[in-house]
């Protein structure tokens, strides 16, 4: 049932547990012909990797990409590009003690329930690192996005409360890399360090919003009925670990806004002078820069302890030993933007099927 | 690349515009042996009719269903299920006007630019009509879906900045009905009804917001990575014309929450003491209701003049006649519970190949 | 599972029973911008429809074509294209002593197993009158590969042990249709009617072999692994009714044959001096005329006495009295190559997004 | 669009080239639970290997599977199953001067012309050793299978004129393996040893037929129009490198065959007299065996000298260097199985979804 595969003619096939021997994937229907930049493919990797700041995990891996086919004197050939990183840093002997336990708004419980088996090592499938698959495609997917002129950055809007609403235009895209938690403004970034700070120091954890602007896509990709742009950029966003929400353009404030207020009118070359609709109409981009919101739950595990139960139905008390970040917001930034760019790439592909009859 | 299909197992593809002679679909993959209520399937269809009251389309349409295959004795047989509904009230000249016009925040230009093609008439395949298919498909899986005692309800929470907030658990589904905005308390009916009159006095249009819940899912639904349930529903919401925004528990929320307020701790029968999770773990559903939000943006046609451009970049200016509605929300309850079937049997039916082995 | 959809752009999802009100189906894929010749779609479906000769079934219908969506203007538009041809003269009742019995070599026995519904009524799904939606979807097929000046053509090759085992390269495409029996030899022709009256004078009912040729394919048209186009061939004639074999190129032949007899050496313009490839190397067409024959058995409905069972095991005495065919093997013409024509098209579509980067 | 994915619940993506690091795949579907006989996996691969003799190539791979997720505690945890086999003795420069050629009935040229990019050492992704992904997936099937005492087994019937065309009832299964040919008849192995040793002195290649027995199927599998089991095991076999062709039952013997003839009597219980169907009926298993026979042509690198054109048109006289099978028929064997366990485990997973609702 393909469910672990993602994109129609884009494809990634992702495997791999968190404790197991390797996290990796097959992508199938990159275009031949694309020249692959590893240190580009590594640094993407890079950017999701915990830091070793007291705000994440401190799992040490080096998630050093290897790449077994599909690339042939530095192009990409057209045919599977298989990828894997190993897992070094496994310690599995930190969730001995969960062997039994169904831990509060985790996976262990519903994977029991599925599968009747329990990979209790570090949430097997379901953990964050799982992830790192989407990076690679998404960095291959960028790679040929490129080539035409389809930008795509994030940045961390809200951490709990402390928000940057700004105009993402007025931002320096170079300014998310500096910032400690990839907030563009500085100020900002203090004060989200601070109440970090507050929050681990607590044992607790905290959630937040990405904000994922697509830029220089033309009018015409996406599908008009189910597998509208939007729609799959939705599942796409929704996939992601601990993800609770997506809006795009006026999103959820649409639901107050008159239609006077929300409709875009067009300029004369039919650029529009507002963008409400978040450069999607009708499923199909417009040409205006495409943007959206994810909202992001608190990392489940914290260091108070959590009443629980195991699976004979016995009380079990939890603090937890691995390794975990206090709030996923800034390491999710660059799993949104390779979601993005698998999504776009793939109608970008998509829509060349339209294109045929001359 | 299968556009006009949603679902995996049990699958719709549908056809249709709103002007051509029907609209309708296939439903491939519905388990034989299920008795055919057509009176449901029709009073469904009647749900999402305009009322010819003076908030929606007054387009009279008897949309009366026609089943063409599949069913054999009153019973589902296994194969597909091919249905339509006439258009019978389509009066495209009254889209004469539009047809070298790209109406604003309309699909029109972004279909131009796809296609090559524009069908002016009523929006073509981009027309609400289209979520006809829907409706019937959602029907047959609400009747397979009853004999697993799975319930789906939705009801209009907000509608521009008036909000029905309360829990959900204490409403009477029998009210949503009885209200003529689909919003269960009676008071605030009254106040969106005469919301919705100011608005049409202006000739304008107003969003608003959906809350749907799905009651008595197993845990083991779902899927851990890019199939996860709330991934589904996302694009399936999102797939729905003028939808802007999808949350599931906590949704937007947890971005403020703390971990410690944001878990669910469980009872000693592993059921959730509260439930932000939205009934859904790593993907996957964990027994507890399945709740989630959709919001929805003002309609886009307004009998307010609009500036725009045809498609020779001339200067038009738009005073609509077709037949439109004030609020969209009220009516997009049903197509809301109708794709939160399709997308709840569909992962029934998927769950089925992971209880093979015994 | 889509097990009533074919193609994977360029999609064909099917409907309908013989005894229905009507078979049908939606195409989904099609390219914007074709011109519909309606007069060519008809006559391709009459091509299929019993002549009402001695050798066929004696059903009457007129088979005439109602196309529903996806048409505006006398083009495709690019939306899913639903059509439909209704069942007139379906004589149910000829069926309902057929009701408990399990007819020899019938699909009757395996969907009861499949489904534990039996509509009996001629067949059901399985009756070959499900063949209509194919003729349909490969005639649109046919007017894209036009465009792109593909042309495809099938024969009969052989019916019982009369064989026409002349070089294709010979023929004469228009004295196909001038046949009764759809084979280009008027000898040949002759005998092969002798030879049909005498089986139907049994009671008796004979199988054949068609032979499909498509002329003016590019290079580069097939996937490399599962989707050879060879492989997608082969599944969509071992789709047909009554289908029992497919080769290509030199075909079982190969089996006896060297490699120094079997290779295709190369001209200087990368023509090829033989073509027992078949015009495909390695999956991949090789811009060679593609070839293949496909076998289909005796019709299993004969008009001799044949011992069977019931449902509860009982022993019956079977003697038809349904409308059936001496030999379906002229009728299969049409079939093969409009399955021939969406397969080709499905692959000239897929074929695009391997030119996506210049 | 999947080009390198096979099956539908129980799926297949494979990646690697003959020359690159790695061949594998991932395994989507599997059910969890099942015990994961590593010994016998490993010696499936065993059994396609070059076996050293001077029949076949002399490449030396140890071909040690690799499984790196989807495995735990010895059992499939339902999860992605991903697995490689390195490439080690691959010698590329052996291919060094055919860098620029286009070998006769080889892949290299259609290649070109579909990816541009030609990855010219040992055939790349159109090499045999592709095959190695599909034993494996098909070894992981056969593991399920077995729990329904489903057996699937094939063996050599021909090599060049050479036949084998005994009843497969009477033969010992355990008499293939000890052929050197894998021919069960030790009179007719020695007949076919003599012929490839004397075709080997001629420098040249030779093809065959080998033949499949899927036993202990139950009624039910397989779906009615286009995913007919005979027209997935059709795509299966044909996407075998140098399979030319297909048949099922009494196959293209079929087409001289009479109604009277060719039809299945029923048996009291319901099982057939004779079994011509090859057990599938209207695309459905009906309970008795299914057998097949799948056409190989000769290998195309032959030893003797070739004529042929590089890239430029220029002439070049090609005599192979590489290590090649002078027939490819019993290597084929259990690639044949592989696949053959594949589509019946997928059809046995789709049929689950037929049984849903008592």
């Amino acid at each position: 049932m393909a469910a672990n595969t993602f994109g129609k003619i884009f494809r990634l096939t992702s495997f791999g547990e968190s404790h197991g021997s390797a996290i990796g994937g097959i992508i199938d229907g990159c275009p031949p012909g694309v020249e692959v930049d590893f240190d580009f493919l590594q640094n993407e990797l890079n950017r999701r990797k915990p830091d070793n700041s007291f705000f994440t995990s401190d799992r040490k891996e080096d998630d050093s990409l290897k790449v077994l086919s599909g690339v042939f004197q530095g192009k990409t050939t057209g045919t599977p590009i298989a990828f894997f990183v190993e897992n070094k840093d496994a310690k599995s002997h930190d969730y001995n003690s969960l062997k039994e336990v169904f831990r509060p708004s985790h996976a262990d419980f519903t994977y029991y329930k599925k599968y009747g088996v329990h990979d209790y090592r570090g949430g097997g499938r379901a953990s964050a690192r799982e992830t790192l698959s989407r990076i690679v495609a998404g960095a291959f997917a960028k790679l040929v996005l490129k080539k035409y002129n389809i930008k795509i950055f994030a940045f961390t809007k809200q951490i709990g409360d402390i928000k940057f609403d700004d105009d993402y235009k007025k931002i320096q895209i170079s300014d998310i890399e500096k910032s400690f938690v990839r907030c563009p403004d500085a100020d900002i970034t203090k004060k989200m360090l601070e109440y970090l700070k507050s929050i681990k120091k607590e044992g607790d954890t905290c959630g937040g919003i990405v904000k994922c602007i697509i830029n220089g896509v033309e009018p015409g990709l996406g599908e008009p009925v189910f597998d509208k742009l939007q729609a799959d950029l939705a599942k796409a966003m929704l996939s992601i670990n601990a993800a609770k929400g997506f809006e795009y353009g006026s999103g959820f404030n649409a639901a107050s806004m008159k239609g006077s207020e929300n409709n875009d009118l067009f300029n004369k070359d039919l650029s529009t002078k507002t963008n409400f609709s978040g450069g999607i109409q009708g499923g199909i981009s417009n040409g205006q820069d495409i943007y959206f919101n994810v909202a992001f739950k608190p990392v489940p595990t914290i260091m108070k302890p959590q009443l629980s139960y195991d699976k004979n139905g016995k009380e079990v008390v939890i603090s937890p030993k691995g390794r975990h970040d206090v709030c996923c917001v800034p390491r999710a930034i660059p799993i949104v933007e390779a979601m993005a760019a698998i999504v776009i790439l793939d109608h970008l592909l998509r829509f060349n099927n339209y294109r045929v009859i001359k």
